[in-house]
């Protein structure tokens, strides 16, 4: 990961019941999505109850245009929202600070 | 929630095994972020292999700095650096645009 400033989408949703192929649709997409320009990088955790977030980063809002208008990826958001997704929101942020590392 | 403009804090984690107090400190601070001025709500997720997202949402930059200084919170920083995390990445955004709702 780069230096911010640079840009997450933060996806949070609630799956309703049943696999009805999500698994690899959420594979090919996070595989698909690391080739696009400007794609810096993806972390994603869903609970027991099928709650989850996952934060995609991008160098900027171009990238994110683009990635948003991929054919392949808006088929899969048409079946987010017909099928796999009780609920979601997604949320456009630009990241001005990042710190971390190993803890302990 | 507000319309943006507004702030998110993305925390990651990567959690190390065994509970050592952990479940009751994410519940308490939880509880006690929500009563902090400028607050505006949360959501988690951490999967199985205790790799989690928390995401934290803020009135503005104030609010949050005020939030990391806070003495209780302070310790418990302190205890995820020691114990509770094998790796940790925080980082701070300015949320530019939001959207969702129900699907299906």
């Amino acid at each position: 990961m780069p230096e911010p400033p640079y840009y997450a989408v933060i996806f949070s949703s609630q799956r309703t019941p049943g696999e009805a192929g999500y698994g690899d649709m959420a594979e090919r997409m996070v595989e698909l999505a690391s080739g696009q320009p400007g794609f810096l990088g993806v972390e994603s955790a869903r609970d027991g109850g099928g709650f989850g977030i996952t934060v995609s980063y991008w160098r900027d809002l171009e990238a994110i245009a683009a990635w948003r208008r991929h054919a392949e990826h808006r088929v899969a958001q048409e079946r987010g929202r017909s099928s796999w997704y009780a609920h979601y929101e997604l949320r456009v942020a630009q990241v001005e600070r990042a710190h971390g590392g190993p803890a302990g």
